[in-house]
């Protein structure tokens, strides 16, 4: 199994966290794909995910799986450990939600936000920005850690008792947001508290 | 089990498919929403889906599920009949990363179309849009249909030779392309061929 991703990067976390999780970190080979100098725009990457985005993931029968959320599926049940994707039909329904959630309001926000209305990766990669939109969707993060911050006055994690892909999805895009300077209010102090519990894992030591 | 909506809506719609798929439509009784009235915005609605969008999923215990893509999880998994996430670790990578593609590909880039880059659901409704922004996310749809047109050169259906949730959500993406006029270029042969096809499944009469 091999994973094309930079090292550092929010998307590639996600993935990373993941296999550390099913403590399967020695079972993948890592490719360094060199993003800043536009390598995963090649049609050599192109080819691997249409999408032309970090990370990808190889099977042994060279199968590419894209998307952090498929990715982590693989994971999920190619490993044994702690599940991240729930067992039970309500378990996954629920984290699956979560986990889109997060995406949407938190990390895809900020990622559109960083590339819209920053300088982002730079002009050279930054081919067309709407600024406008990047700024609405600066915003709409704001409104997701206060959504994140209201369900972590009840839950533990996201999705429940139990520590999910909800919460690596959302710990990635609160990384994201201090990479971006998307600032997280203070007041939203359950959700800092449940970052500094994840933040803890041993996962990520 | 209830689930709140609105018929012929091209979101409803794909969890009334995978319903069908089931066998399962008896099982749920549905509520309608006044969309076009605003009633997803007032403050009942909002507590139950912060996106402020239908379908919503209600299970016998009161838990609440939000976006298709969680609830057709949970149809998929609380009801016997034909697999539509797959049941092996690669299966489900492959179908999960091909549903999330023809949501971000398709699905969602026409829905944004819609509602910037034309009246959408009205100017009561519409209360923000951002025309150059919907006019790039109809081009978006247009490289979309490219790329699955692509795959099915060589798949029976978008994630192999199953029919999977994925299929589901191109089929939604494709009726709510028509309604919003981002036509469908006829020499996508492929595309137009697997469409009559899956309009053809038991579930769609
Ligand atoms: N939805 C994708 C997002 C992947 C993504 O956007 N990755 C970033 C790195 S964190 C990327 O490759 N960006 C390249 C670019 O913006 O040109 C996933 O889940 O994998
Ligand atoms: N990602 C959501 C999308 C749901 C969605 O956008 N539904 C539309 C109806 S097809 C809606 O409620 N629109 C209301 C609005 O735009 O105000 C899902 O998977 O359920």
């Amino acid at each position: 199994m091999k994973i094309y991703d930079v090292e550092g990067f929010p998307n590639p976390l996600r993935v990373r966290m993941a296999l550390a999780e099913k403590n399967a970190m020695d079972s993948v080979s890592f490719v360094a794909v060199d993003v800043m100098k536009g390598e995963h725009r090649s049609d050599a990457f192109v080819a691997k995910n249409p999408a032309a985005s970090v990370p990808v993931l190889e099977l042994d029968d060279g199968t590419y799986i894209a998307e952090c959320s498929a990715i982590i599926e693989y994971i999920d049940h190619a490993f044994e450990g702690i599940s991240l994707t729930g067992t039970s039909a309500k378990e996954r329904a629920v984290i699956s939600m979560m986990q889109r959630r997060a995406e949407s309001m938190v990390l895809d926000a900020v990622a559109t936000y960083f590339h819209h209305a920053t300088v982002g990766l730079g002009a050279e990669l930054e081919t067309y920005q709407n600024k406008e939109w990047g700024i609405k969707q600066g915003e709409k993060a704001q409104a997701g850690f206060k959504y994140f911050n209201d369900i972590l006055t009840t839950n533990t994690y996201l999705a429940g008792d139990a520590f999910s892909v909800a919460d690596i999805t959302l710990f990635a895009g609160l990384g994201f947001a201090d990479f971006a300077n998307v600032s997280i209010p203070n007041e939203y102090t359950e959700l800092i508290a449940w970052r500094e519990k994840v933040a803890a894992r041993p996962s990520l030591q």
